[in-house]
């Protein structure tokens, strides 16, 4: 494999994909050229290792080119923004079989089309194993975007999305199961984008993408606003599927897995009492620190789990 | 070193540095965001990787994080855009040095700082050996983007920027020269940001960055437009250190270094003749393809050395 092979890989997780209008100019020249029509661009980077972040006996090239893009569109979504355009570098062995890397752009390619990105760019060069590079642009739409620093004293705060799913699907593949609706949720994470656009919309002072755990993650939010949030454990979601798993092991409590799971890529948000779009989950307040700014369950600190640790 | 790092590494490539007005949320955040003051955005990547396009026992941390600004912003360049903001994803073993992390930081940092470009976001993860991918944006000033493929029958192809250094510098670099200027530019190189965007500005119908090689690239200008290139090997600035570089080996022509050493990040741009900007040298023509496009040296293929690939 040569580096020039960039050209065909980037024509595979572009190919028969047409160009969303924010693409001006798309792969194949120095740089691309994306639209952004307010003026401002929202911007994030994320890198994927495999052995560390996937393992492609547990995940395929697919699944992993998907989880790229969805976790990347799930940092622009909490900022309020829609994904608008994606650049990929690619990092694989000489020995890497093309179909990998074929399936891998496939991935990449239609997650980014099902949110009407383009994917507009790439590089794709020899490593010691298969490292993913992802870059997205997003578009905030005329708003402001919503930051971590937001929540105001009297603030609720509120969820969006799975937790705690793909905990509990990493526990069953370590157990060898391979299939079933909690593996895929750890296999590919699906970020509710369209209740991010909501919060946004209706005025959310604060959000985060959960993927460190709900409690890290609404932690940076309480560090960054200067405020304690305390979050009523009876009032957050616990799926379902996560607490039946839980359940029949009998060694991990589903709120366990609920609070402090990784990776899911839901969001937490803070809002004005009252102004919480549908589709949102109240499960806290927010009050001024006193005098340390934190989260608390239950308005102690949370003794459980220690937040979620990628594999190594 | 934990995934939380990158906030450190991120810190520490942006601390006691002040961000451009182009900034508008820098690091820290899920997403950054970045002006676009004319509604579009340039955007590229590169990914170097240890072992196949740096040497830490030939390039310090800091010349990597320096080329790796370098050859992004050159592609904005060659677009005809002034870089912006520049996101960094850097894997690395465990067993990293955190005085490699800082310097790395600070080559990203500094070389982005003396472009007036922010370095607004950025994740930090393990790695079977180091790796930096660099996201870079820019900003085109209103103007169309020189593409590759707009040179056209009657235009001279004119070159600006270093020709041959690199390729000289790791010539001695193998044979255990670890010092001068020529080992300089192969470590980091320089591109003339200025000249390409003095041609953007004079009106240049195509434009590559000299990555790959001169003929290589000058070879996807013709492809792209659909040309002959027809280059006057006497026309051709050969660099003097390039020239007594040679001249002391005698095993490899001055003009072989010249018109296929790669990585110098020179550029390459066609024009109407009499347009030509200071700053550009004129090295030959282009007219329609007759019948196949591509490059030619002194009327016929070129038979010396073949383009410029990367170690190992």
């Amino acid at each position: 494999m040569t580096e020039v092979g960039e050209f065909s890989l980037i024509d595979r997780a572009t190919a028969r994909r047409r160009q969303p209008a924010t693409t001006e100019i798309g792969p194949g020249d120095d740089a691309a050229v994306v639209r952004a029509p307010d003026g401002r661009v929202a911007m994030s980077i994320d890198m994927l290792v495999e052995g560390r972040h996937f393992r492609l006996d547990w995940s395929s090239p697919r699944d992993v080119g998907a989880k790229a893009v969805a976790q990347n569109a799930a940092d622009i979504a909490a900022m309020g923004a829609r994904p608008t355009a994606f650049v990929v570098g690619i990092g694989c062995p000489p020995t890497t079989a093309s179909s990998v890397l074929d399936e891998l752009s496939d991935g990449i390619g239609s997650a980014a089309e099902e949110l009407g990105a383009g994917v507009v760019g790439g590089d794709l060069v020899q490593a010691p194993s298969l490292i993913v590079s992802v870059t997205v642009l997003g578009d905030l739409e005329g708003r402001a975007a919503v930051e971590r620093s937001g929540a105001r004293d009297g603030d609720v705060v509120a969820v969006a999305g799975p937790l705690g799913r793909s905990a509990a699907g990493y526990a069953l593949l370590r157990e060898g199961i391979t299939d079933g609706p909690l593996v895929d949720s750890h296999r590919v994470p699906t970020p509710p984008y369209a209740s991010a656009l909501a919060a946004a919309r209706g005025g959310a002072h604060a959000m985060i993408d959960v993927s460190d755990g709900l409690l890290a993650d609404v932690g940076h939010i309480a560090a960054a606003s200067g405020v304690v949030v305390d979050i009523d454990s009876a009032a957050v979601p616990v799926d379902p599927a996560v607490a039946r798993v839980a359940a029949e092991r009998g060694v991990v409590a589903a709120l366990d897995w609920t609070l402090t799971g990784g990776e899911d890529h839901a969001f937490a948000a803070t809002f004005a009492d009252g102004t919480v779009p549908a589709g949102w989950t109240v499960i806290g307040t927010v009050r001024a620190a006193s005098p340390d700014a934190g989260v608390l369950v239950d308005g102690v600190s949370w003794t459980g789990s220690p937040s979620w640790e990628s594999f190594t």
